[in-house]
């Protein structure tokens, strides 16, 4: 149910575009009960007047290859599945495409399962049978 | 009061993105109770590996040309209100620029009235006269 | 703890960018509880076709140098903070880069600090010591 965008300077190959969205859906899966193949993502490759971020704010120090996820969720979940979520993310991201813990940020936006239509002009995730 | 971010596959003209632009409109103003002129979308047309979406997942199959609609309101709407919404963008869609019904997703986020500021530095729709 | 998404037409050099940024985070640690290394934007320089908005609703007239600033904060703010937010921000933005007060458009998006990861795999804002 989540869809996430994923904001970064530009200039990275697509294969590194892809493990960061593999370790993204794979945290996803392994601590957000997420389906597998519940998997929608957004890049921002950005100038790097496009992209202002503190080096040292609450965590640090932060590289040129830091990474913000915004993530959008359709049910809550608790603070614990925050938690190992966030700490999933990191340690598969360190494996590929090798981002360092401290330049990964992420910030969950919250939705209600009715404000999710995944095509057909269906409110999916609340329809009559 | 809404604003969309509309996300989509590089490679459209202007008139397609503005049939999209159109139909969400009309959409909008036919069900979800949006002023004619309170229009405010951004569009994101992204290179195939910065857009990442299943084909089949809780509807499908999705094409290229699928399009995520994320929707910013900023007043509740009722479930129904939604549902009505849902419907009937994808028929407008599937008239013009001829999307297929399967290829249109919608994530809307909620906001309150205070959260709004239209210009010259004021709280549009919570200020006093 | 927030977070902004600045949008705006293409075309602007990079120190208009940089005043619009410096702007917003002066207004953001005057009025809304932010420190001053709080800072994280994103800047999406759109092609017209790609930005779509009303001249007039609820304010204008508009120019083509109209900015849409979506902000995600963290934690609640009250409705004073908010209006004295849009409007120091505003004032700034007036002085540097020379916004019109009609070309300043806001729209606040609210989280949970559960919802927030400054990297570390960590809940940054609500972890225990």
């Amino acid at each position: 149910m989540p869809y996430a965008r994923i904001s970064l300077l530009k200039g990275k190959p697509p294969a590194y575009l892809r493990a960061i969205s593999d370790g993204l859906q794979r945290a996803l899966v392994a601590t957000f009960d997420v389906p597998e193949a519940d998997c929608f993502q957004i890049f921002d490759q950005l100038e790097p007047e496009e992209f202002v971020f503190d080096r040292s704010y609450l965590c640090g120090p932060r590289s040129d290859a830091y990474v913000l996820i915004a993530l959008t969720a359709g049910k809550p979940r608790s603070q614990q599945t925050k938690k190992d979520f966030y700490r999933r993310l990191v340690e598969l991201l360190e494996k590929a495409p090798g981002l360092r813990r401290e330049d990964v940020m992420v910030v969950i936006h919250m939705t209600e399962p009715e404000d999710w239509s995944f095509g057909n002009g269906l409110a999916t995730l609340v329809q009559d049978a």
